[in-house]
Order: structure tokens, then sequence, then C-alpha cells
């Protein structure tokens, strides 16, 4: 059975309904937890010292520094949105800072020059072992190197993420990649149930995403195996799996790119965003994001993350 | 004046001539070694121990794992190049694995589904300082966080690069990133002189890239205000700063976009890399790299690469 593991600026917790066991540990890091996991078990068995979870100011279960890497395109539903081929569309990672994770009750800073603010909820895998360079994985043995599974919302300013073309910048600004509530510790079977898994945003209680990980393109094996050609990963890092469609962003960036293809950047990309002015989709500040991922049957229950969206000071 | 700093499997040295004198220090990393600058200054002043560097077999002086961020587009004549408009280009960066970092004479390993190697020789910053979210550099104090400059190649696979749209994947394999021979250390006057730095590649002793940083656009203290924006450095990060022109991709991004745009991706990038095929610019195994960056009075004189291709097994 999957277990959910919380923390705070006390430590860590199981989360088991409304209650909470403290973990008895020394672990300040999540990869220290991950290495710690008779102390989880205990707590599991245990409800010593449980408090109501609503009681807890929860921080994001993923500790950092830690490697935050994403993927692409990878929902069928997100690569219509954005005018790619699904069938088609090349496996893809970028990088985002890890100063960008938040906890799930954090707020979304919008800084001052960013307009087109945008979410993307995401499930996130949290690794449990190394993955070394050149490592193939399985669907058989992905437990292996997967710990756990938590939400998290890809956070995007769009206007840098278009102009730059490069995904880096508009996706790591501090408080971009809210984390939590739980990292769901998960083994091999639950892991197999992975597609069953419904991902659902909104925005001020209004459904903006609500798909299945079935849709999914690339899936974690297939996609820890394609990162390990070039990128290395540490119990505790992160990898950000993709979005599924109904972003605010609609308008395809691949068919900016063909009605614009004549015009100089600069006066496609104001051509594009004048448009954009228009979308009521963008975050305003004040808004909440609420996302949430679990199975239909609650067997596997990642939580809800609630953010709101501030100015930057 | 500068001080050039070497590391072999048996510690750090600092060269000066063709004497490399050892560096009395326990420091096993960049960073250890940035703190340690009373043993650096030591070894500079002496002549103790000394061995011809020629007899040392160098590895990178910038040690891993270290955060290796790169800017895009950021020499002038790149930017035409690429088809680019170097006075609207935005500031972009993106990330490299440090995986990808070897010594200055390491093999470049090209990945047997590489095609389109290509190389692009780069001035590295490397951090001395702590560089919170959030800080402002100026010209005047860029040496507060600046300790030194490095020569570094961001090799790069093109048509991964170009058909994925992140860079990351395309220029993190194993072995793209040549750092060294010398972590320069240089004083604030110095890096006042980097507009003087000239930096020149060549393949097998052909030259095709000779170029002075003074074409630089986003210069170092702008760059690392921009990118603390949303990424935090630490002592021993790695900033590359963008290539000149010269590159065996010539067929400008922007050109391929405006005359495929009306194609599916997947053909216009076929179009392009069965045109590319002719090129012979790209690099074969068994070609040589050469790389160096020094001011042409060579007070300030990073050293000289020499990497040679081959198929990674």
């Amino acid at each position: 059975m999957s277990t959910n593991v919380a923390r705070t600026s006390d430590g860590w917790w199981v989360v088991g309904g409304e209650a909470a066991t403290p973990v008895a540990t020394s672990a300040t890091s999540t990869a220290e937890l991950l290495a710690d996991r008779d102390a989880v078990a205990a707590a599991a068995a245990s409800s010593k010292g449980a408090v109501p979870v609503a009681d807890l100011q929860l921080l994001s279960p993923v500790t950092t520094p830690a490697r935050v890497v994403a993927q692409m395109v990878n929902y069928r539903s997100h690569a219509h949105d954005s005018g790619f081929d699904p069938d088609s569309v090349p496996p893809t990672f970028f990088r985002k800072a890890s100063t960008s994770v938040t906890g799930p009750t954090g707020d979304i800073r919008r800084p001052d020059h960013v307009r087109f603010l945008d979410y993307e909820v995401e499930l996130g895998l949290v690794m449990g072992a190394a993955l070394p360079l050149g490592t193939e994985v399985s669907e058989d043995d992905l437990h292996e190197y997967v710990a756990g599974l938590v939400v998290t919302n890809d956070v995007s300013a769009r206007e840098i993420q278009l102009t730059r073309t490069q995904f880096y910048e508009s996706k790591s600004y501090p408080s971009f990649t809210p984390t939590g509530p739980y990292l769901t510790l998960v083994d091999r079977d639950e892991l197999r149930r992975l597609s069953s898994l419904r991902l659902r945003l909104s925005v001020n209680g209004e459904v903006r995403q609500d798909s299945s990980v079935a849709e999914m393109i690339v899936r974690p094996a297939r996609a820890l195996t394609l990162l390990a050609r070039f990128q290395q990963l540490a119990p505790g890092d992160l990898l950000l799996t993709g979005t599924p469609g109904g972003t605010a962003l609609k308008a395809p960036p691949m068919i900016v790119e063909k009605i614009g293809a004549l015009l100089p950047p600069k006066v496609k990309w104001k051509v594009f965003f004048d448009k954009q002015e228009s979308n009521p989709r963008y975050l305003r500040d004040g808004d909440v994001v609420s996302a949430r991922i679990a199975t239909p049957d609650g067997a596997i229950d990642l939580g809800s993350q609630h953010n709101q969206v501030t100015v930057a000071s």
C-alpha cells in the first residue's frame, strides 16, 4: 500500500486519513528520508504522537537543492493544444532551477515583468536510487529507481518561454514549482497502476485540466532510459513528466511559427501576445490554483495543493 | 597578474611558463581550491617540486558535479550565422549536465546516433563566490563573483538540438564540454580586460573560429544579473558565455523556419539535414579540435585544449 509522507519545519510525517504521525528520523533531505525507510514504516504502523494533518504547515516533501528535470510535450492533449503531432514529437527534456520549488500552499510569486502566467499540473517522479549514465530502465524494474510520486505544477511565464525558445528561465523563477503535499511512496505494483492516475487542476474552482496518465506519450521507464543517455540522477531528484491539455496557452506555437514565419521575431511575438491579452485564462494576482492527482479508487492519492498567485516583491 | 591553475589526479598545480609547481592543499573540488587561495599564492611564489607541465596528464580544472549554465547566441558573428538579429536576440540561458565536462585532452565521444557533431569555443567563467537569487552584479564588482576563466568547447549534436528545440540533451552527452587546460585566476583589473581576449578554434589545424570577446552581446556582469533572477550559483559553478561565428552549422535556423514553415517538422528537418550531409565542416571521427583563448599580449593566457573525436562505445 502506498504511504504518504509530508514535511514540516519540524521534520517528517506519515499521513493516513486526517492524522499525521511523526517519523522518528534525523533526515533533513528527501534523499536521507528515503534512506531511512524503516523509520517511515514504523510511523506508518503507529499513531504515536499523531496530530491532525490540518494543523500542520506543510512544506515541499522534495527538499532542495535537487535536480529538477522536466519533459516537454508529453501528453497527447497538450500536443494538440500546442500544435504538435503527438505521434512524432521527439522526446525532449529541459531543466528547472530547484529554487523554483515551493510547498503545497506557498504563494506563486509572479515576477513583475511577467504578464502571461500559466499553470501545468504534472506527475512528479522522485528518485529513490542513483540513475547512472547509460542506465536502461524497464517497466519491470522502474520501482528500483522511482521511490515516490508527487503533485507538481510547472508554472510558466509564456512570453519568456516562447520568445527565448529555451524553457529554462520561464519555468525557473522562485515559486514556479509548487510541489506536494505528499511524497507518495509506491511499490512495484503501484507503479504498474500509474496509467490510472487522474490529474486535475482548477483555478478559483473552475476546472482547467482533467486528464489521465494513460494519455502520456513517453512513459517513465522509457523517459528515464532516454534521460540517462546524458543526465545522471541521484536519490531525491525530481522528474516532471509533462502536462495534459487545458493550459491557458492555446494558440499553438507551431501555428504561430507558420503564420509568423515571414515576420521578424519581435513583430511576430508582439502580434501573438497582443492577441493573448484578451485570453482570460492566464493567472491573475489573487487566483488560487488547486491541483490534485489520485486514482479513482483512492488507493493511490497524492493529495491536493492550493497555491495563490501574488506579485513578487 | 593572472595565475594559471591546473589539475591532475594527484592534485593541483600552478603553471608558469613550462613549469608546474604543486599546490600544498587538501582541496579536491574547485570550490575547495578557490577557498584555499593562500596555498595557490604560495605555489605561485615558489618553484618547490616543480615539474615540466608537459609531463602532466591534465584533467578539467573545473570539478564535477557543478552547475553548468550556458548562454545562447551571445556573439554578433554567431547571431549572423544563426539568422538572428544581434540587436534584438533576447538574452537566453540553458543548462548542460556537468557529466559532459572532460579534460583538455580528453576524447570527444560521439554517440553512435549523432551525425552532425559541431564545435563552439567559449569563454567559461568560474564562480568564486555564491551568487544568491536577486543579485545585481556590476562591471565594478564582477571580481567579487567571478574567480577565474577557462577555455570551454560547447560541443553540440545539431540534429538533436534543432529537432528538440531545447538545447539540454544535445549539449550534455558525456565529453561534450572539454574544459581547460587552466583555471586562470583573475583580479579586478584583468576582468576589465576581458574584451581583449581572443578565442580561436581549429579542426585538424584549419582555423574555424577566430574572434574577440569584444563582440560579445550580453557581457558577464549583466549575464550574471539576468541569471540571478532565477538561478543561484555557488563557488566552482561554470557559466559558458556563448560562441562566436564559424561553427559548422551555418544554414540559419531562422531561415529554416521560414522556408520550412509550411512543412511538417519531420519533413522540414529531413530536408535540412539531407542538405547538411554535404557540409564538410561537421566533426568526423579522428578529427582533432584545438581551442585557445588569450590576450594578444599574452598577459592573460588560458592555454590550449586539444581533443580528438572518437565514437562512444
